[in-house]
This record gives C-alpha cells, sequence and structure tokens, in this order.
C-alpha cells in the first residue's frame, strides 16, 4: 500500500477552531513536499464539497496564502457538520464519494475534525478498500471541545481555554472594580457535553481573590441549593463573585440548565424567561440573594479568537497536519494523529496514532477528580494539564489596527461527474 | 489661585475601561512630580470612597506597581455608579466631601469618568469655592461610549472599538466557514444610548463579503421589515449575514428594541421569549426568514479586552491624565481635558479644555449622516474618524501564558472625620 500514488484531498469539518487552518496548512504545505502526491486539492465545505463535486486546486494557491493560514481563524476550505449515515442507510452518498474520488484520482484523504468526521473518514476508508480504490484516509484531530479519546488534547482547546481565561481575568476586574453597582458576574462558555473550556476559566485565577470564584462543569453535581450557597459564601468573603459556566451544564435529573424552565421565575407578564446557562444563573442570584448580576455570552468569538490564540496550540495544529501527510507517505492510513505527553515541565509531547473508528466512538470527558469535591472549582491537577497547552503568542500580520486574514481563491478543478442532490 | 499647595486626590468612576487606569497612571506620574503636590491619594470606589472617608496612600505603592496601570484593565482604584444629587437635595453630601477634603488637605481633585462624573466634579468645584476651601478640580475623560461633548472622542472607546471590529472579523470568519449550517449571525454591542461601539463593527470589513453585512445603531430609524428586507437581501448575495446591533437600538416609537416583546413570537409552551437585542433579532430572523442564526453578547469583556486595546487609545488616556495634572500645576480648575484632532492622516491630536459643566450636560451621538442612508452600516466618515483610533497594540507583562495584572497594596490613610453612612 505504501507506494499509491495519486491526488490529496484534504477536507475540514465541524465547528470551526483558531488553529484549525494551521492543521490544514500542515497538511498543505508537507503535501506539496511529498513526490507521491501529485496534486493536492480542497474539499468546499468538508464532505459536502466532496459530495457537491466542489473540489479546488490548492496548489495554484499563491504559496503566501497557504501560509497565511497559520494566522486566520476559522476554517477558510469551509466546512460542515453533514454526517454521513450507516452504510446500508445511505449507501448512495458512499458511492458518490467513491465517484469522485476515483474521478478525481484522489488517494489521499485528509479530514480535520471531531468525532463524527473520524467516523466519516473511517468508512470512506472501508468502502474505498471494498471497491478495490486504493486510498490512504487519515484524521487530523480538531475540536475546541478537548473531547476527542486517545489524545492527550485536541488542537483549538488550548487556543480557547486562553482566551476564556484572559476573558475571565478582565472581565473579572470590572466585577472587582464595580462591586458597589455590579456584584456578580456570569460567563457562559461552550462546551455541550464536556466541561474542558469552563475549566480553563481557573487558568485565570492566580489568587483567591481573582476571578474565577466560581466554576461549574457538566461532570458535576449540580444544584440550585448548592449553587446558591455557593455564591453566598464567595460573596460574604469577597463582596463579588464571578463564575464561569459550561452551557452544557445539567441538574441532577439529567437536564440541561439552560432548558429549565422551573428554575426561572416568571416575569411580570406571566411568562418564563428563557436564556442561556448565564442568563438562569443571574435569575437564580438575582431572586434567591438579591445581588445585580452581569452575563456574558462569547459565542462564535470564543473559537475563533486568533487574535490571541495559543503559540503552542497553533504549533501543534501545523504539526497534526503535517504528521498526518508524513504518515500516509509512509503508508499508513486509517488513523487519526494524536499527541502523547511526555512531560508537563518543560512540556513535551510526541505523535501518536489512534485508530479512526476508535476515535469515532469515544468520548472523553473532564475526570471528575479534576474538579474539587464540592464541583465548584478545578483541581490543580487540571492546571498542570491545561497551563503548557495556553503558552505563547501567535504575531498577526496587520493592517490599520487589525489582523490580516487569508482566502483562497478557488480555482475550482473542472466537475467530471454528474449533478449530485445532497439530502 | 496658581500658588495652592497641597494633597491631590484621584478617583475613578463610572463602566471601567481598558485604559482607565492609564489615565490614573497619568495623574499620578505627573503628580508625583509636581511641587505643589505634597502627597497623592487614591480614593475607594470613587466618590464613595470620599464620602467613606477611604483614601489610601499612592506615593507610597512600588512605583513599578503604579507603572502596570498602563497594562491593566478596569478601575484598579475601584469604581463606583454613585452620582451626587443637586445641591438642594443632598446637602449632607456635599458638606461630607469637604469635611474629608479638609481633614486630608486634599487641594487637587481629578476625577475620572463620564458625563455624570463630570457633574460630581463641577458641584464639589462650586462647594469648595463657596467655602472658601482653595482648591483645584479637574476631569479626566473616560468611556466606552464616546458620547462626551467637547472632545473628538473619548479614551477607552479605541480600545473597545479594536476588540469589537476583531471579534467581527474572527467571528464573521465562522459564519463564512459553516454557513452551510449557522447562516446568520447577531453580534450585540454595549452602547445604551449612541451607536459609537456597534459602529466600530464596520472597522472589520475590508470588502463587502467581509462581515459585518449590516450594522444598526440608536441613532438610525429601524423597523422590523427593513430589517427583514435587509437580511433578505445580503442573504441573497452572499448565503450568510452577519449583524452587529447596538444594545440601545430603539424601534421607531422610541422603545428598546431588547424589551420590546410584540417583536417576539412565542415559543412552543405559549411563552415570549426575552433577550438583549441580539436575542430578538435572532428570533425576527428565524422566524421571517428560516435561517438559522447564532448571537453574541460579549458583556464586560469587551469594555476591558486589555490584552487586544490600542495602543493609541492606551497612550492617549495616559496623557489625558497627566494633562490635567499640567493644566492644575498651572492653576486651572473646574475643565475637563479634551482631544482635538489636528489631522486624520498622519493621525495627529492636542489636548484642549471643556467646562465640566459644558460636559456634564452634553452627549455626543454618533452623527446620522456617518450612517449611510438605509441606516445599516456606518460611512467611510466614520470610518476615517474611528480608523487612528484603534491603531497599535499594547504589549502586556506575561506569565503563565497570560497577562499580570497589578493591584494597588493600599495603605489606607488613618480615618480623621465621624462615620457618614451613605444612602
Amino acid at each position: 500500500m505504501s507506494g499509491v500514488k495519486g491526488n490529496a484531498l484534504v477536507a475540514q469539518s465541524g465547528g470551526p477552531t483558531a488553529v484549525i487552518n494551521a492543521s490544514a496548512c500542515g497538511v498543505i504545505q508537507e503535501a506539496l513536499k511529498c513526490k507521491r502526491i501529485t496534486g493536492v486539492f480542497g474539499a468546499h465545505n468538508g464532505i459536502l464539497g466532496v459530495l457537491q463535486e466542489e473540489l479546488f486546486d490548492i496548489g495554484a494557491e499563491d504559496p503566501e496564502t497557504v501560509d497565511m493560514l497559520r494566522t486566520t481563524p476559522s476554517a477558510a476550505l469551509g466546512s460542515c457538520r453533514h454526517k454521513l449515515k450507516k452504510l446500508e442507510e445511505s449507501r448512495a452518498d458512499y458511492e458518490r464519494v467513491l465517484e469522485v474520488f476515483k474521478a478525481h484520482d484522489v488517494r489521499y484523504f485528509f479530514y480535520a475534525g471531531g468525532n463524527d468526521s473520524m467516523d466519516t473518514a473511517a468508512k470512506i476508508k472501508d468502502l474505498s478498500a471494498q471497491a478495490g480504490h486504493e486510498m490512504i484516509v487519515m484524521g487530523v484531530p480538531k475540536t475546541i471541545d478537548n473531547d476527542l479519546a486517545f489524545t492527550d488534547h485536541c488542537p483549538g482547546y488550548g487556543s480557547v481555554a486562553k482566551f476564556i481565561a484572559v476573558s475571565v481575568m478582565e472581565a473579572g476586574r470590572d466585577t472587582e472594580s464595580l462591586y458597589t453597582f455590579d456584584t456578580c458576574a456570569v460567563l457562559e462558555t461552550m462546551g455541550r457535553n464536556a466541561g474542558w473550556i469552563a475549566a480553563a476559566a481557573a487558568l485565570a485565577r492566580r489568587s483567591p481573590e481573582d476571578a474565577p470564584h466560581l466554576v461549574y462543569v457538566p461532570e458535576a453535581r449540580f444544584t440550585r441549593e448548592r449553587f446558591v450557597q455557593d455564591v453566598r459564601r464567595v460573596h460574604r468573603e469577597f463582596g463579588r463573585c464571578f463564575i464561569a459556566a459550561s452551557e452544557g451544564m445539567r441538574w441532577e435529573d439529567g437536564t440541561y440548565v439552560a432548558e429549565d424552565r422551573s428554575a426561572l421565575a416568571k416575569d411580570s407578564f406571566g411568562h418564563a424567561q428563557l436564556g442561556g446557562v448565564a442568563q438562569v444563573l443571574k435569575k437564580i442570584i438575582e431572586d434567591e440573594l438579591g445581588l445585580k448580576t452581569r452575563w456574558m455570552m462569547q459565542g462564535l468569538t470564543q473559537r475563533n479568537a486568533m487574535h490571541y490564540a495559543s503559540r503552542t496550540d497553533r504549533d501543534e495544529a501545523w504539526l497534526a497536519g503535517a504528521e498526518a501527510v508524513r504518515q500516509a507517505a509512509a503508508g499508513t492510513s486509517g488513523f487519526m494523529v494524536t499527541f502523547e505527553r511526555i512531560a508537563d515541565r518543560p512540556y513535551q509531547i510526541k505523535t501518536g496514532l489512534a485508530r479512526l473508528e476508535d476515535v469515532a466512538n469515544g468520548e472523553k470527558k473532564l475526570p471528575r477528580e479534576w474538579m474539587n469535591q464540592e464541583g465548584n472549582m478545578p483541581t490543580q491537577q487540571f492546571i498542570d494539564y491545561a497551563r503548557p497547552l495556553i503558552e505563547g503568542q501567535v504575531d498577526l500580520p496587520t493592517q490599520g489596527g487589525l489582523p490580516v486574514f487569508m482566502r483562497f481563491t478557488r480555482k475550482w478543478l473542472p466537475k467530471k461527474c454528474r449533478t449530485y442532490s445532497v439530502r
């Protein structure tokens, strides 16, 4: 298998990150050097671009544009949330993928994404083997959620962790300055199932008076009574309270806090008020403790915060992409690149490999023991784990006081297949 | 009057900014050099600290700590939203202020804040004159809202403008990458009465396809019908739509969009949903156009974003503080320092002065003609005005991948007056 020659296709999938383009850059720059790879193509919008035969020639892009992927956030190739179903359920889709790959002599497929993308990649590998289309498929890890199994951490996490931490440091100083007016504050982070992102807020804390004073994640038990007690205690001690909370927090019965209406008092019109986690917690604090509370929901800005990305994360993201190509060139197929941590101080990692199927079926939650017993603050073990991931800053090209990001010119490959409508 | 000798008191008021500490730094560093000023004190939490006689000796702080004010966001002295009422209504408060000033031989008072703070400062000046306590009172402009009259712009605005612009650039790339899933996005900015902050989002835009595609401010007419038309048009052209909207947006009848319930469809439980402007606009887009929409509300993080502050803004903030002391040393009293723009390219300003009373009663809105006719995008005139204000970046001292901010040690002055309870 190691001798296969042909074109390489790179695609990005799922929610963007500040550094998924750095991974694409690693794939592209390494692939352009690889003799077995004849052309380097990009799929527009992940697997959707394959299904719709929207492919463009990355070899035709200015090398400087390609290099600027290192400093451009989000998915420059275009991304999607399209997941191929089981082979039996959507055979037509899989056959279409193969049709397009064959038509464009795609022999190397590099897919950057999370669990679902690794699942798609694994299926494409199986199908091409069944169909006798010799092909190498490699996964590149990507997720701000940091929830992929078999890897110490995921590219994308370090940068969102760094941005959340600095945001908490800065907004925390606001509450500290103006506690005579706004006494509490809640910052809601992304992380629907795992608490890694919210936990990163704890990196902001160098002394007990520093924000955040309380951190809540989906992995630890959360009750209204305990929450009110926590805030009351912190407020008594410091005269203010800054809270970081994961959007994925759940009540004891497993329902999402953000979706719970019973927790919300009715407004003056008799209507329940609905919002995210931050708004629910604000309401509880104001109802139960009468403390004026501010809330923040940074949304998409947090996962694309290139202007404060972690240099470590960015460089590792590039490495993951480049390593996927090196492995592929050596004949490896059906694996995702992983990181194995050799040491915390000085921080050192090496790359490894995990089977696509295994990654697809795994999920790595924040270990419960990395939260304190009360479930309201990450432990030192978490800090030791996360600290190296946020080290260093990325210098961005700048114009008029703001960064300059790249866009591909997208020289489309001529379509060779029939049109196909994606369901 | 120019010969008065005694102590100087510096205080911060209102909502914090990334650079209000830089202004305090300018006051302190200049005051420490001034021979007429014998001691430099800080009021804890603005005028509240005066009323409660909570003053500390800044001269006793490490000069390095003082210098780190330049790179520390929010109000390190502590701030408040306490406004002294009319002299007739709260004579006791004014007499208390004078009592504390006399007890600590405060002869120079520097107050950094917005309209309300200038109002307080003006009243203190009048009262001390009436009471025969010779005193110099100077205002230092501070507000992210950029709504102070008599000055070209306000320290604090350039930094929030820069942060909003980069946030829109970055989150805009998310919508561009993932428009097959999330088609629209709304970022809500601060600015309760003036649209300066939301308008700054337009700095992110270098070409028509760049975010933001639509910008809404309180100064321009806004209707549901027009909004739906705008989003439909942008979506047809680009397949996505990124919107920046001021929290202070109003409907034609003058009511706040954020507080309007009639604009909101009922949810499946028959309850009206309530949120900020971003949530209202999201709901309208989803109801009327069926386009999946994300929203963001950065809250306190935007006004404290030191990690991406404008160097121009930071340096001018320091200058405003230092200039207030230089003017005071020359005998000027009862004025706020202003900026007068000499040229856009190359950008050049000089300082000026405005009477405290005049600033207190003025408010500078975004000129209507700096928005296009449709009221959905700032014009080039606004860009030319705002661009120089966001130039340059501030280098922060760093530890463990995050900035290091200062705190005063606060050596309290011994209390000399009776206790006083603030109402």
